[in-house]
């Protein structure tokens, strides 16, 4: 049975992991005869967003904490985690993986990751073990591959930057992944693009699938 | 095009709304044809639990502004639900349901309902409109229906302590459902009973499509 580490970005879309993508995820590994263990760095948010009003809450959160919401408390902190337990690495989206994993929602094309981040994926990358992006989550890619095509939808601001820290980036439908096969990296658009939770549940389906196939 | 109010009670297995069968209900509404808008009481929650560690947080949050984050903003206060406006009514899980809907989790027997929430659910009964209710969130059905057929699972002490509030209690396995047809209740035992996400789906997936079926 194959073991895939889920990191997550905090919990809720504007300053975690978006959930829909996260729990998704998970369903999707599951359904597909895999086990999953969730990961996140054990770090401060970035800042708390009130998600009714889209406004800044004075309040400070824990990454890890509120990501074991999402975990029904079974989460580990990321310096804990042991690529050599693990198949496959996958990362759901939402502004969590950009500003939190990394400062890419701030500082665009000249965005800093995380160092723990960076080490965990690198050992997934060095081990050439497949690794599943969604959503804004592929802004990660560019530090831990030295070249790899990726997707993030089809923003063209976005897209640009990325580009310019060192990615290739492809167009892409919401139901659709692209596939580096030589770096093993899947990549879907899910919440870039997706319109309901329909659209974003078919294109991280056939991630995950595309995921453990490429083990 | 069938249109589903769905009642959440936070974020967070063990203090709001418990986030896979919040996720998982809005995902069967929409794989079946039907839309939904989500909903929560504009009140602060019972407590704050650091979901790592199991004990409670200092700091206070609302039910409305951190169930927003499950439905990535698109969310409105209970007491704007018009029932008029819907089919049916859907309340996942989790001791938010308990904690924050109800009281169940602290008073048992002598538990009493959040009025907003009463007159919310009553709405849907009182116009014999479906109504879904999952893992612990079936408490909440003795306030609401005079006589109903309803489960938790297998659970005795829980089981004992609905009877006593009026309910009848029938044992169900985790991916099924028991359904009341002359009141139009559906109820699922969810993570009751369900030692994985894909054995909580199960009984979701029934669920969901029991009552868009009993419209």
């Amino acid at each position: 049975m194959k073991k895939v580490a889920v990191l997550l970005a905090g919990n809720g879309v504007y300053d975690g992991a978006e959930i829909n993508e996260a729990i998704l995820t998970l369903l999707h590994i599951a359904k597909n005869g895999a086990t999953y263990q969730c990961f996140a760095p054990d770090i401060e948010q970035l800042h708390t967003i009130n998600h009714l009003t889209g406004e800044e809450m004075s309040e400070k959160r824990n990454v890890l904490v509120e990501a074991a919401r999402i975990a029904r408390g079974d989460i580990k902190a990321l310096n804990h985690l042991n690529s050599d337990q693990f198949d496959a690495l996958i990362v759901p989206g939402g502004f969590g993986a950009a500003k939190n994993l990394c400062d890419f929602a701030v500082n665009g094309a000249q965005a800093t990751i995380n160092n723990d981040v960076l080490n965990a994926c690198k050992k997934f990358a060095n081990a050439n073990k497949p690794a599943g992006y969604m959503c804004i989550a592929p802004a990660l890619i560019p530090f831990i591959y030295d070249e790899a095509k990726i997707t993030i939808g089809n923003d063209k601001d976005t897209a640009a930057a990325l580009t310019k820290l060192g990615a290739t980036h492809l167009n892409c439908d919401v139901d659709d992944v692209v596939i580096d096969h030589h770096n093993k990296i899947v990549t879907t658009p899910a919440y870039m693009l997706a319109q309901s939770i329909v659209e974003a549940d078919a294109g991280i389906e056939k991630l995950v699938k595309s995921v453990l196939a490429l083990n």
